[in-house]
């Protein structure tokens, strides 16, 4: 499978808030993501840098 | 692999841009994607959504 994990950069530090996403859908004031088993979270961030290969997604919130 | 292919969604049709997608990294005013051979491009567009599990990202044009 092809799902990757979102960490949130926070202070300098990568904190994990969704394991398996499978859809990113970007929103009016942040990210929808979405896991493999359909569990959803709404976050006010936004895409710092994914790297698929490594099944990493990289954000960073909106201040 | 988990590297995904690009499509630019363009006047409602989807335009293929990249194939094997390993990196996105938002910038300025667009994106940079990098695929698994290490090349890139530079885009004036904005992710609409990803589906990983699909190997698919969907981008539109920032106007």
């Amino acid at each position: 499978m092809c799902e990757a994990n979102a960490y949130l950069l926070k202070g300098g530090k990568e904190e994990l808030v969704l394991e398996s996403v499978d859809r990113i859908v970007p929103q009016e004031d942040g990210l929808l993501l979405e896991d493999i088993f359909g569990k959803k979270k709404i976050l006010r961030a936004r895409i710092k840098e994914m790297a698929l290969v490594d099944h990493k997604i990289l954000l960073e919130e909106i201040k």
